[in-house]
């Protein structure tokens, strides 16, 4: 294929910032000819502990996992050192490998929540790794030790060329009570500081409304609150593409990857998958809804993901 | 130009203490040409979460930012590392770059403020930084930390010839039981120990009057009590400026920059420069005053602080 | 001996994964000619304080382990520092040394659990260590010091070529709360996170099942609530079969040594040890069963094992 | 001058103990030919806030500290590095630099008082400094980080040559119960501590009386309660110079510099002078009762205690 | 003198375990020809404040101390850095250093006791000590902060061939609710840890009975508790010597000093140390019961101290 047969920039998600040489180079291997990214994480077993054992697949077989972005033509996989280091080489480098690089368990209380390092940088960049991925809790009491882990990082993966990839995750007790860590003001905010810190693509959460008593919460800016009240005005679906709009915007050119959260059904799926390729995001990180659902289900749905990203623009 | 042409001497407000050759080398390029400086910061997205999306400008766009600071004439535009590295290279150095060391978000309770590093000294050197900020948190209960860290910052300034900026705010419980983080005598031991720790130049607030109660206030030393009482004794405006007076007064020779707040009308805020002007400063740090105006606004009110601050002397 | 006439692959139980060059080298010393392993740990004088010398033999005597280790064919020996340079070298290298690089002892509360260096990987490295031990203690409010703790213990292990065994053991307050260590639940997420974070052999505990309540205990996951149900309905052998062979299955391929925990009756043991060998396990890391055990007793019981192990498969 | 001019024996009071090379060459530039030291300290801004703007002098301008040291003769200026990067050079090393290299403000609780770095040795050596000063809390329940930290700086000190002047205070809650920190208990205590570890000359307080209940204070030991008893038989001359001769003993021959405290008139300051002469200090290191007086009475005050010393032996 | 001269193996304490060469070669010099430890340790001015001013000695001056051990020919004198440098050089070699490297004051509570470094290996070897000594809290809430401090002293020992006397103390609130800190529990299994992490030499106190109640403590091991009840079945002199005899086993062939404790009175104390004798330790290490005594009583009971430990075996 000659450059002229490319059907569009490969690259045009990262033409909204200036970023490095090697972190280009490695972000095209992210995501496919048309540009979009298709990642399956798989960082949840330390995550959420071994509940998703019951899933209708080989959920917690790291081969079942690995095979299925094979076949699904997943443009990355984000996992822990561990199962990076012992499963990922049978793949031969036929899926870009994203080393997430820190963790924390469901066991403890999330009220000072803080993500701390299973593996570093030069682990990732020891065993081939295409990218890293990097939890940063947004908010939570423990900012302070999270930001200069991000600093510090961030500082490798420029040394190293690597992508970094940011779960921008609001959390924490003060959090919650500011109306919740899944709300537009959480969710946008949180990007926002992802971006500030230096991630190359963020990975955000589809935003939910305010619970009931949003308004009135006084721990909320003012701004936040009239948007909440502004989208209760709109139908269910404006608001929703509204709020994956925003997020997408909050990155400000920075690319913006939707996480799936907890399993939902096709259509539901779909429809926010839609919904959040409007908003113009890169591509999807959803775990749980992939390799919870049946292999072929899963398989078909990923396709159906992936017409939607290509259809888009 | 000969430097005979020069209207003044450029580097006149750093004649009041002994700095570095790359540290005045620097310093010159935060000044224009009457040795005044006009710095655009932009770390509220950090500091404030998203909530300053209510400007009447694109504010949440660090593009917009960047040129506003460009077509402003500003001398220096303060942002953290992410915004640094992504999009202030498109300027091509037409803005002196300061990068903003440190930072923390308005989620968590301010009851032990620190400020953690979102990058380091030797990143902003390597991106072609003019000077860095840093926010050192006087009274909190985390001072021991964040003296050592703004200690060690400084050493690595040093070793570059960079100008350190220090953001010398009062914070913390017990600088709240103490009468507040505003009045006079928070700021002027705030600045004062900026000065201490070797800053090149202090970014302060304006006083404010102590609340009521103030007075009778025991944790607050007699003498600030004292000096309370004689500023109440005069009118407004004279107020003002003598508490302005003192902070400058406070920094010792050490330049000294007034930062603007949050938002505030057009006439009040140049009422406020003016005294800020007179009390010798060497220049603004107005950031939500600037860029939550619209645009045209924003730059009509930069020439008229330029203005004032060339009229000065 | 000539390769053909090995009766079957030394290594097999490290086919499940990819493995370093050194790692696998060193991890054929830990098994004998079957493939399988039988260490014996002593570490409980310092988790335990010295309660343990009322054991029926010289148990508090490191010699009368070590030879115990010895005469037993044991495979491996798993102990502190301390004892790994005073007492082990008259060995003279018989029976392989693996260095416990971590300990805590009994007395602070257990509710924040953490294990702290008693040595390094550079002094095990140094003093012949065939492999090292580490305590993670799942689920522990201080389980962020821990993964990072662990991680640079793995990153040292692989520049070492020295395999990693991690005791995966549920720990600390809201464990408890969560339906206890011993649970499904507890030892099943704890093996597996052992294994996402590098571990080369995962030493696990039997699992026991719920106490009363657990089933309604909402903070154990439905999931495991629902097994639980489904295990109440089975055999006691039944049950415990299928929680063994679970652990094994949650270690996905890298290999498990079940722990025997405190010191219980001869059928008792060999009855658990068969559900085990059963579950597919590489070995037996049995301690006070063997120690505190009369020494002729002992080697009895080993031999059993021994046999127990070489007939499965 | 050839030797035999010289009236006494320069060095006499770094007699009572083996000093390094370094430190012994560089400690006689601390002290006249007499072999007294008189250090003007200068902390006081960080320490206690800006209230000592009350002054009856331009108290807050380091330069007018500086000429008074300068003016008065005073053997060392000790202060923190900001103003000593940029003030001291003007006196083109007239007067020897003591960097004070830790500090804390007045604003959060003493209970748990710790004072951090605010620059470190190394900056010391590199801008020419005589000498450096640290500040040690005896008592603190953060006493750990305090030796640790301090036992670094004195190994720094050793590396480079250079006196250590330790500011041995007893702080915190526990202090504060166990009959406060002014006491002959709590100062003996404070002082020999920084004698075990390494102090070159220790700042002391005068010390006080215990407050009413003092003798009943379980907390104090027996014979520090039998030595209050025993000094409140004395006069109340008779009694101070028991305690300030107990504190130079309490350093065994390590020189011993008395603190001047909070401003006191004129003739209680130069009476207490004379009991600190008396007990065989090596100087004064009087802040606030010399910089906050009138500049003239400073100068003339300065020559009296410098009469003093003189005519000690 | 030639080998066959030589009375018995001087280093045969040192038989029961593999000590390094320089280890060994050091720990020679630390025991007279009859392999008997004789230690003077004086670091309770800093563990005890500046009570032991009471002494009927001149025990607050360390030249007095260095001078008694010379003159009751010790094997040693336990000090701490800032002794070591500033006095100890007097003796010439006379008497060999051992410099205590950690230390804490009396100040705060003893709930969390941790000891913090107050100088370095390096320190030690630099000024030519010929071992380091290092006190280790058992059962304190902060031993994991202690363990790996003391993991790093030692491999600091090993690089340079220093022996490492491990003072080896029960300590912490939870110590107290299991029984004390002085009982045969609590010292044995802190002996053992001892052990367990590389001591060269333990230092022990003598371990005392159980305070009432202790039987039915449910917090104590059960094999204490009745170990307590036989003890209590003997005879007083009886049950010492198996409470000595039990700390010496406890080490398993690592060399014991028994401490001394506060002090006692002289057939008290050389009772005592008959029973340590008899229990196989390798001397003494009795601080306060020598030089708080009359210098002419404190050598007389040297003598009488060496004479038991001679007369041994």
């Amino acid at each position: 294929m000659t450059p002229s047969d490319l059907p569009r920039d490969r690259l045009r998600h990262f033409r909204g910032a200036r970023f490095g040489i090697g972190e280009l180079a490695r972000a095209r291997q992210l995501v496919d000819e048309q540009g979009k990214a298709l990642i399956l994480p798989y960082d949840q077993f330390i995550e959420h502990d071994s509940r998703h054992l019951d899933a209708e697949s080989d959920a917690g077989n790291p081969r079942y996992i690995l095979d299925l972005a094979r076949r699904g033509g997943y443009t990355g996989v984000a996992i822990h050192y561990g199962l990076s280091a012992r499963y990922w080489p049978e793949l031969e480098g036929a899926v870009p490998l994203i080393v997430k690089l820190n963790g924390k368990t469901s066991i403890p209380s999330q009220d000072l929540a803080f993500s701390a390092h299973t593996s570093f940088v030069e682990d990732a960049v020891r065993i081939g790794a295409t990218a890293v991925g990097y939890t940063m809790y947004y908010g939570s009491p423990r900012q302070d030790e999270d930001f200069v882990q991000l600093a510090r990082v961030r500082r490798e993966c420029e040394r190293y060329g690597l992508p970094l990839i940011v779960w921008a995750y609001p959390r924490g007790r003060d959090m919650v009570q500011k109306g919740g860590i899944d709300t537009s003001y959480a969710i946008e905010s949180a990007t926002r500081v992802a971006v500030e810190l230096g991630a190359t693509i963020v990975k955000a959460n589809i935003p939910k409304p305010g619970a009931a008593g949003y308004i009135d919460n006084s721990g909320v800016p003012e701004y936040y609150r009239r948007l909440e009240g502004e989208l209760r005005e709109m139908s269910d679906h404006e608001s929703l593409q509204v709020r994956c709009d925003r997020v997408v915007r909050a990155a400000q050119g920075i690319p913006v990857l939707f996480s799936g959260g907890s399993r939902i059904g096709d259509e539901d799926l779909l429809y926010r998958a839609e919904v959040c390729v409007k908003a113009g995001c890169l591509g999807f990180i959803f775990g749980r809804n992939m390799w919870k659902r049946e292999a072929s289900k899963a398989l078909e749905i990923t396709e159906r993901l992936r017409s939607l990203l290509h259809e888009a623009e």
